[in-house]
């Protein structure tokens, strides 16, 4: 199968400081993480999102180099991209927001064109659910299936627009921290029941280099994380695993368990891959074929 | 087959404190948490071990009961039982050591009888190495399967020692941070590399909540953890690990890869009861079908 994904999700620039070295000003956010991390399964993606005029053309050309279109990037005249600075802590998980600068995302109001309103696939990356839900409105297909980011800020600021959106969505990814909070349950399958009762008919909770679980009303799923030999930068790896996730669902015949935990596989290498280098950069050159090639050795983990 | 399992280790009081309860002074140590999970799986066991004249014999007829030789546990007249009190951080895995009285553990010189100094399995539980050491000068089978659990003290305190033990046992069995420490190594499996340079042919990793992973020249394999409902007293998941490891080995009709990794199963279910309850509670009334129902659902997270 061949199916669209419709991606929103910031394209932004980021400034990473970890205990180990700095990124200086380097291409980020959500929207551009899962997009190359679809694109290493499928060329049949486009990102919603919005940019300033100081976003450089070379790195929208490299994400149409890797087959994702671009038209519904909105470019804002004279406006300044979304910019956000963070550290990260000794353990290389928890981190500070240094500077965060909206700019044009202020005003990000997602218009898709007909081409992708009518996608199989809606990844809905982390934004404010007033945003995430103007892009289901707008999604046209009626056996799309949406998949929803988010993250423990939109819980403490905009938790009923939150929640509507989560009704709305086919697959939750959370993370195990946000999960936790969102539900009060320590528990990761009882967070994951619990989460499942709020609308949505499949949870995904991430546990980092811990791994990842999966729940819906017939199936439990665990899946460690890859064991990365040298962690740069934990940037973008909640993204990728999002992206590679739909990246693989898109290319499946139906969305059925197999192919979840197929695609669970393909979002935790790719991943993998991220963390190795800062940014984007883990995943710039990285193909299907080296993906594949350690997606194979992580299932003789496995089994 | 029905394997003899000869375990070494403490059999102990221990006092324990977590910010959710205290459990008052009640029997515990590598040894009984060891006897009790390799148990539930065979009855051909014995364990050595040094005790005063203060631990309750009703203690010792249940482990009698569980099909436990206690022969070997010597107990001195006049002599106070080993005492631990320690008391766990919020986050449930730290803990600080309060009070340690060694009493007679540190006259403790372990004699094998002959009907367990053959035995085809022998388990050194976290112990001076010089008294691991002991056990297996005394161990006469030629084709047993050392398993040797240690922690970081005895790399602080006794390194050169516990280096030449290592280098005897057939499996290590060791937690991550312990690894780190023992290797200089971040990554898992790199740190399981290093070790069987030192000698072993096999090592298991364990991530408490989050798994274990096992190594050998050929295999690598991956476990997650059973996400139990309420953890109430991590004390023992460890030792009640290494049991339930040693008790399906010895069960089994040979050590392969397969075997390793059902055995991981049933120490990583067996460490889930457990820590479900203080000391050794979650074992007590545990039974083999008990067990075996919980293996059969956790398999089914895994595939």
């Amino acid at each position: 199968m061949n199916n669209k994904i419709l991606i929103t999700g910031t394209v932004a620039f980021d400034e990473i400081e970890t205990p180990h070295g700095s990124s200086g000003k380097i291409i980020g956010g959500a929207g551009t993480y899962i997009g190359i991390a679809s694109s290493l399964l499928t060329n049949n993606l486009a990102i919603v999102s919005i940019i300033g005029e100081d976003f450089p053309e070379k790195e929208i050309k490299f994400l149409n180099e890797r087959g994702i279109n671009t038209d519904m990037i909105e470019k804002v005249t004279g406006g300044k991209t979304f910019y956000w600075k963070g550290k990260y802590h000794e353990n290389m998980i928890n981190r500070d927001t240094i500077i965060t600068e909206l700019n044009v995302l202020e005003k990000f109001n997602p218009v898709l064109n007909p081409e992708f309103s009518s996608s199989e696939i809606v990844l809905l990356g982390n934004l404010h659910p007033a945003v995430q839900n103007a892009v289901i409105n707008q999604s046209t297909n009626p056996n799309r299936f949406i998949i929803m980011d988010t993250m423990n800020f939109w819980m403490d600021n905009t938790l009923d627009e939150l929640l509507s959106v989560i009704k709305k969505v086919n697959l939750v990814i959370i993370n195990d921290e946000e999960a936790q909070q969102l539900t009060g349950e320590k528990n990761i399958f009882n967070a994951g029941e619990k989460i499942l009762k709020m609308g949505p008919e499949k949870v995904i909770i991430k546990k980092g280099e811990h791994g990842s679980i999966y729940l819906d009303a017939q199936n439990k799923y665990m899946l460690p994380a890859f064991p990365v030999e040298k962690l740069v930068d934990p940037t973008g790896a909640g993204d990728s695993f999002a992206g590679g996730i739909a990246g693989f669902l898109a290319t499946a015949n139906k969305i059925g368990i197999r192919e979840i935990k197929e695609a669970m596989l393909y979002g935790t290498l790719t991943a993998s891959f991220c963390v190795e280098d800062f940014g984007i950069e883990g995943l710039r050159t990285l193909n299907k074929q080296t993906l594949n090639k350690r997606v194979e050795i992580f299932k003789s983990y496995l089994t």
